[in-house]
C-alpha cells in the first residue's frame, strides 16, 4: 500500500467552531469538509476524538465552518491548529465573536450547521450538519490544502488523518 | 443563507468505480472524498443515491477512488459524469480494468475500499471504506474541482450537491 496515494486527495483548509461548555466559543483547524446534499443542505465534516472541538460538537449540537483564503491570517491556523482549546481561549487570541455561532472572523465564507448524524471511526468522527445559515465575507481564493502546504509552507497537525511522521 | 458559500469549498475530481452486478466494472464521477483515519487509512466518499454506482458498491461492498490530474483526459469525466453505467459500459470506452477492482487507467492514483459503514442522507450516501489498497500511478497535479471549473471549464452533473441551476 503506498501511503503516498492519500496526498493526492484535494482538501481546503477550515476552522471549525463550536461552543465549549459555558458558552465559550472553540474551534479547531480541519481539512476535510464536504457538502452532501443541496436540498436541504448539509455539509459534513471529520474531526479527531482527541480533539476538544470534537466533544464540544457532540454536546451544543452545532458547529460552524470556516473557510479560509489565501490571504486569510497565517496566524488563524497556528492558533487554531495547534493548540487545545481545553484549557486555551482561542477567540482571545483572535476574532469577533457572532451571537448565532462562534464564527472566525478572517474568513472568506462561512456555514453554521446544526448536527443531524454522526459516524465513527477508530479516531475520528464524521458529523453530518444540516445547514442553518451560510455567508460569504469576503472575495478571495479558497485556501486549499496544497496552498497551505506548498505556499505557506505550513504542516499539518498531528491528529489529522493526512500528518505523515518525519 | 448564501448559497455561494458552498462554492468556496475545495474539492478534486475522482472517479469512484465499483462491480455492477455480474462482475462489469462501472462507476461515476464525484468531487467529494476524504481520508477519515490513517491507522487503519479509512476513506469516505458520497454518491447520490440515484448513481447507479450507489447501489453497485452497496450491492458489491466495495469501492475505488480514483483520482484525477490536471492531464487526465477530460474523455474520463464526460464518460463517467454524464451518463449512466446502468445500461452503458462506462469502461468500454475507457480504461484498462485491473483484476482486484475496476479501476481508471488514467488517474494519478487509485485506492480501493471495502466499506465498513455508510450514513444516508435525504439525497445522498456517505460511504465510509476501509482502504485496501493504494496505489501512486504518475506523477500530475491532482485536478481540483477549481481546475476543473476554471480551466477546463466543466460543468457539474446534475446529481452533483454542488450543481446549482443555471
Amino acid at each position: 500500500m503506498d501511503y503516498m496515494a492519500f496526498t493526492k486527495m484535494s482538501y481546503g483548509v477550515y476552522v471549525v467552531t463550536s461552543w465549549a461548555d459555558g458558552g465559550r466559543p472553540t474551534g479547531c483547524t480541519a481539512n476535510s469538509a464536504m457538502q452532501v446534499t443541496s436540498e436541504p443542505a448539509t455539509i459534513a465534516v471529520r474531526i479527531n476524538h482527541d480533539n476538544f472541538t470534537n466533544e464540544c460538537i457532540k454536546n451544543s449540537g452545532m458547529f460552524a465552518l470556516n473557510i479560509l483564503g489565501e490571504n486569510s491570517k497565517p496566524l488563524i491556523i497556528g492558533t487554531f491548529g495547534f493548540r487545545s482549546g481545553r484549557d486555551f481561549d482561542k477567540f482571545a487570541e483572535a476574532p469577533e465573536v457572532k451571537s448565532f455561532l462562534p464564527v472566525v472572523d478572517d474568513c472568506i465564507a462561512h456555514i453554521t450547521c446544526k448536527v443531524i448524524d454522526t459516524m465513527e471511526s477508530e479516531t475520528h468522527t464524521v458529523f453530518l450538519g444540516e445547514v442553518t445559515g451560510a455567508e460569504v465575507l469576503k472575495e478571495d481564493a479558497p485556501m486549499t490544502y496544497a496552498y497551505y502546504h506548498n505556499v505557506i509552507k505550513g504542516k499539518s497537525p498531528k491528529n489529522a488523518p493526512t500528518y505523515i511522521k518525519e
